[in-house]
């Protein structure tokens, strides 16, 4: 820091992390409006039972997964290990709201005699939450328990990092097959006449994959990542040394 | 380069490409295998015509877009100027073959009556097609033609490797949500029964994410990147020691 007041935050930050909030705000509205007004709305020990997954997920999945994403770039000037804690609590909570999606759709195929996992969304949508909960587990062994070296956390930081924002995708696209499967099994003839209905989850869809591009936007700009420490910094000098002197991409 | 060999590639980037690949070869072979097998196979002036639409699409916004996003880290150590024409190349190849793939499913509606565009699939798909070529003709604009200053191009080169990545991914859902629905209209009532077409098409969606992983990892990964210009080296040192002496993320 170059004096006692806080650093700003780099110019734009701030702006793209409100677009991102208001879109996730209004990614669960419009969740909220498609199964109140078109699904009959959402209870637990009732055949709406179904309903709490779509809402459990795009709460849990997408917007509480990419706001614990967005943590280290909206408090980058606040001490490291609150951060990453409240990276970890973000991220837990998530996991508790969608396994609470997860057994919803579960207990509703069961009560109606519908088969489970059998479906590309299914397929996709466990895939990202079983593997989400492994690096779940595998951050805290890293990061958060003490005992692993610099080193090591170093080396699986890129991984970390790289099937994080992997995860946050894969999870999108597991909504956005949730919302098609959901279409074409409540309003597979009406769909194509352009209903209301149809449009709004469509747009519900647009928003996900608006929530997911600003985030990644965010989280993968370089300047505006965390700076390095200073061992981390000469580790990469030592690198760029070893390998300058090629013709750079374009 | 540090003698008269060409250096060689760093560890592990030749057995991820290889992967990635045979990840594609198999891509394009499975989808064959399920309209072949399944769908009666492919042709134009036919009712099978909706068929090329699929085939299509993985080809070009698929294995091709994502081979045109390697050639940077496969030919890392080639001359700039060649590998940014065939990156090129690949991308107007791709979007060719997607432009046909498009007819082929518009000219297919037409001939049964079905409206177009009203899916989540069909936005999400023409807007990654449509970006796409956005995103090629910008990328001619700022870096194929002379005119655009060194400057303009280090400013711009980060906009486009970000879209680059983001429409490869929504390419990639897309298809996902073309899998489902073409399932969900083919086989609805067997599909739950685990029948032999739905798990074929669901292990197409499984390959599709596993290339998109693969290709995004060597895409992504820090030291496989193309080593930068002296002069870009030095803007990043500059911006380095503006930002300094922040505590690090992890």
């Amino acid at each position: 820091m170059d004096g006692a007041l806080p650093p700003a935050s780099p110019a734009g930050l701030s702006a793209y992390v409100a677009v991102s909030q208001l879109l996730g705000l209004t990614l669960l509205a419009t969740t909220g409006a498609w199964l109140g007004r078109y699904r009959g709305g959402v209870a637990w020990h009732s055949p709406l039972q179904f309903n709490v997954h779509p809402l459990c997920m795009v709460l849990g999945m997408v917007f509480l997964q990419g706001d614990a994403l967005l943590v280290y770039r909206v408090f980058r000037h606040e001490a490291k290990h609150s951060t990453k804690v409240l990276h970890v609590l973000l991220h837990g909570l998530a996991l508790v709201i969608a396994l609470v999606g997860i057994v919803a759709v579960f207990e509703s195929h069961r009560a109606k005699g519908i088969p489970d996992m059998y479906s590309l969304h299914s397929w996709c949508g466990m895939a990202a939450f079983v593997l989400y909960l492994l690096q779940w587990l595998l951050g805290c062994g890293f990061f958060l328990f003490p005992g692993a070296s610099f080193s090591l956390r170093g080396r699986y930081k890129p991984q970390h990092v790289f099937f994080g924002i992997a995860l946050f995708a894969l999870s999108i696209a597991a909504c956005l097959l949730g919302i098609t499967e959901m279409l074409l099994f409540n309003i597979r003839d009406s769909y194509s006449h352009f209903v209301p209905e149809g449009v709004l989850a469509n747009t519900l869809g647009v928003l996900l994959v608006a929530f997911g591009l600003v985030v990644g936007y965010v989280l993968t700009r370089d300047d505006w990542k965390r700076p390095p420490l200073a061992e981390e910094l000469a580790l990469s000098m030592d690198f760029k040394t070893l390998t300058e002197g090629e013709s750079p991409g374009g």
